[in-house]
């Protein structure tokens, strides 16, 4: 038991409740091979802006298709090994008020993170999704203050990664990190199918874990003997900070 | 014997010979202290541009001032604990062909480095800087092609890291990397001793270390238990491929 | 009648009132021509930043001041031949919450536009412009989504344009796209003159619209047979799919 | 008396109740010094976000945190020679509503200031400083307004500046103004002092003054005959409007 | 054949002799079924730095893989239906000299494109290829000069687009437009077949156009009519004229 | 004669021989007045890039496009009353190597200018403008160097200020600096006339002047009493170091 309270942890925070799956399946599902406590937020279900596939059924409320997505959602986070809660704030537009910021920091607070993945810092097709990120930001440095619940841990300083975007270029959303998934592809897969509403991109974000696959191998070196197939990319917020440079 | 050919190794393209000290003489001691061959390669002396003190004594001739500073150099490198040598290509300008870059790529396939550190990308004061990045980034690629010099080992794909210049916003230099180097601070102030024609700037680099000392350290957190009290920071050229977050 | 109910249209949305004609009254004409029906939102009057002429007069109220630039938007509009509605939101600073979200979502689900034009993303200048331009961005994207009012129409993918700010560089405002508007700019010229408080800016307009029309010019060639003598600049938010290059 | 009234004045808006005196204590006491009027104004006393050294001293309230950062920066703006307000907005998150907008721009509009100084556009490590930062940029805006308050006089068009955040490169800060504060250093590092809950700041800001120092040497000329020993950063919002170009 | 000489023209300039296959072989096949005629311009064969799987094959001379590259290439064309020529100027490094330029330049005025197709601006995984956009950039603007062989007909004012390089967010590479290949998919990857050489790149392109395609689809609205399976991305270099913004 | 010996002066680089006038007439002719020695170098004549207007003249040659364009310059220069040299170098391109830099470098030794002026760093126009740009950057740094003909007196740090391209946005151009030339604008507009072969851009440049003029009255505020006409931008490339903020 104390083992488990002490393990290292991650904190994923999603725009909408399948966000996480596409973007960062393979990260949640390799941390946790690696014995960390991965934590999911879902800001909203999308039960607006995505998914389209379940209202086009016709005779389907707002209650209904976010039941759906949240078992989706849940389904999801269970086969990468996370635990995972909904904050139902409601989507297109995401709100933002004080109450969201300290329920986030909350968060933050209780999980410890190690590590954050969250949204990019743009998307001209979604404004949810940079709000989202700039929510998680913010969240994390009340985590980080003294003076916000005094008495409480406070949060140290976890790196923030964004994950991929849908159209990554006209997010200006560039990778300086690739994650070689290759172990958990099928993990991931796996999950990826529990998003019945968003079939279409199933093999859009196959493909994309192949491309990113072929580029990280690329960046090791073609002629080097490890191989990776699969790929996720993610763009850093912050410096690291390290003790060896190759 | 064997066991140090097998060793990991690092090389350093510096435009003059004295770069290499304040702007990466930590990271060379930090990796000859975890047992890399830190190998230099100086592209000029630094003999018309970056030697105004020796100038002003009166009586020099560019030979003597080359023949100082690469006693200098020599010294520095040597409590640093790295391997190095003088190209003597003359600075201001630094010229540029492909005798140049064949004589890098050269290097780069005999010293096979797992990582390269050398310029900003720009440099309004300096244009040796951004030219030396040039250099060592297209002899790189060219070590790693089949077609030169076929049936030698081709180079892999040794990250390559941008190190600090002299005035870093106006050189659009953003660190992405903070290396502690707390631990060795005392190796790299040494060899900046040695620089003695350039004694204004010993405090100007000691200074800069400890900033991004102070930097390093918050970006880790602040209620961390870990000590960082002298860093330098890093811009990486490529993203990095790993298998953890935190 | 039908006919009509067919035509393809434009959306214009100005943050206030008189925006649409130094920016945009071009490519408005030139698509009313074209037999587009061409629609305008006027955020607000610019009753507080944008009348200062009319402030200076003495014995003036914010009604007459809204009055006033609304007779001159109506007669403008007229002259260009578009339909026109004002939200009267008030300027300096403009609102930003979910109902002119949703009202200005509205506007684009009734008028299913084949492109929209707005401010640009940035103005140190003025606040309300780059609010516009997320605002309108921002609407189209809700208005795209399925679950925003199920059952209704939703929007395709209308590109969006960023019309020219007064001082383009300081905006950082690169215009991708030159409209000739050489055979409207009588019209564009007299829905000008209809701004009677601020009359300093016709002139200047009128310099913009000659100055773009050089560049228009010089991007098809001088050597060309086409003669280009008025242009407008416009800024793409989305990429264009086209079959053609030419 | 009316000599007094009829002095030039700058106003320094700060997010937390000691930003002013890292950033900005120099050009205060600079202008000072040349007859200004020098007017600050804290959005918050940062009870929440900077006051962690005396969090941890136990037993503490907000309202004594409050009280004690309040006398801390009251002492500085003493030292420095200005005048000082409080909004007390609370902090980590800064509100922003428009009664926080029309307050600033009331003090713009009373101050009547020939320049302002504030925090940099972007910071990802302090949300409160780039929303202070747009605070400024819209009171200022709106305190031009003839529509704002009819009847006032108007602000005309004072330039903005950014002044150093923490981690200049990370918060994209571009210093193109360096202003040499070597003859009233010490009062700037007697108000520095005054921080006591912030101990840790202030070699680390009398580095950040010595290497601007540097540089703004650098920048004149190494073989000029000025000798510049302390300097502050700073980025310019606006094109200066000049006559002179050396 | 005056009806041949009438015809619009389209010009593609690559680094290395299969460049044009990859990054816009679609285009040139489109380009060629609207009549156009397509010319392809190869500065090298990429004999030393693309041809890797021949060089693994052993006793293989320079002279060998140039010509098989050759062959490949020009069976390449001839499946899409284009006139290639080769400089043979070799590769890692393409020389830049006035030579070339003239060279090009000539090629420009010969066959006066309507637009342009070349490489990224940036590429840090390979110098040949911005190299290779400038080099088009400049013999452009020279063919377009008067006085460059006064008395020959200039070239007017082609657009110019950068293909897709191999790792766009590296490259700072963002689209602005999507071209829809769907139709002629099939030849683009006959052509693609001929690259004997890399065959590991067959997969990696057919999932790049893929990718555009669902992209493309997104930009016109997901309920449009219109089906898009294959797209091409480009980035425009100079601003577009038209008449309609639809 | 000592006088003048010891007066300030201000170096100009033009890439051809008419660029000072469209660019930097007014700052040309505002410094003269205030005493400053201006002095011009012209890198080439602009014989085939610029002087189409005489090309189409017919039976031309280039030494007689060289001969009126050098006479034209000549004139305007003495209008403007600075004295100007011809390098002769050659346009389209302009060549780049070590003796242009050492002979620019040795003008800037003889003008030991307390400024510089010269091109914007990127044109997708004109290649030659950016590579003006950078040899005068260059240039200037050797200057800088005691290494460089030793025993000269070295050049300090004059800024340098980037003039204004023809197309700006286009070549990410961004002016900071606004010089009001409302005096001497008979001047710069009597310079302009000399420039027979290119009537086309008289129109043009006198609008350039009257936009800047507006904008550079914006930015000092429309209510302050000072009126300003014409203006030219500038951008600057280093920071610039002062005492005073207002």
């Amino acid at each position: 038991m104390s083992e488990i309270m002490n393990r290292q942890s991650g904190l994923v925070i999603s725009a909408h409740s399948a966000d996480f799956v596409w973007r960062a399946g393979g990260a949640i599902a390799l941390h946790v091979e690696q014995h960390y406590n991965m934590h999911i937020v879902c800001l909203s279900y999308g039960e607006r802006g995505e998914s389209a596939k379940l209202w086009r059924k016709g005779s389907m409320t707002e209650n209904t298709v976010k039941e759906i997505r949240q078992q989706e959602a849940q389904k999801a986070a269970e086969i990468l090994g996370a635990s995972i809660e909904f904050f139902d704030l409601g989507d297109y537009p995401l709100p933002r008020d004080k109450e969201v910021l300290f329920r986030l920091a909350d968060v933050c607070r209780r999980i410890q993170p190690h590590f954050i993945l969250t949204h990019s810092m743009h998307d001209p097709y979604n404004y949810d999704h940079p709000l989202a990120f700039n929510l998680a930001m913010e969240a994390r440095i009340i985590a980080q203050a003294e003076g916000y619940r005094p008495g409480e841990k406070v949060v140290e300083a976890p790196p923030v990664y964004c994950f991929e975007p849908h159209q990554p270029e006209q997010c200006n959303w560039k990778p300086d990190v690739l994650l070689d998934i290759s172990d958990i592809w099928e993990k991931k897969y796996q999950a990826i199918q529990c998003m019945q509403g968003q079939e279409h991109l199933w093999e859009y974000y196959t493909r994309v874990a192949l491309q990113r696959g072929v580029q990280a191998k690329r960046n090791i070196g073609i002629t080097s003997n490890k191989t990776i197939s699969y790929a996720e990319g993610f763009q850093s917020v912050y410096p690291r900070v390290t003790e060896n440079l190759a």
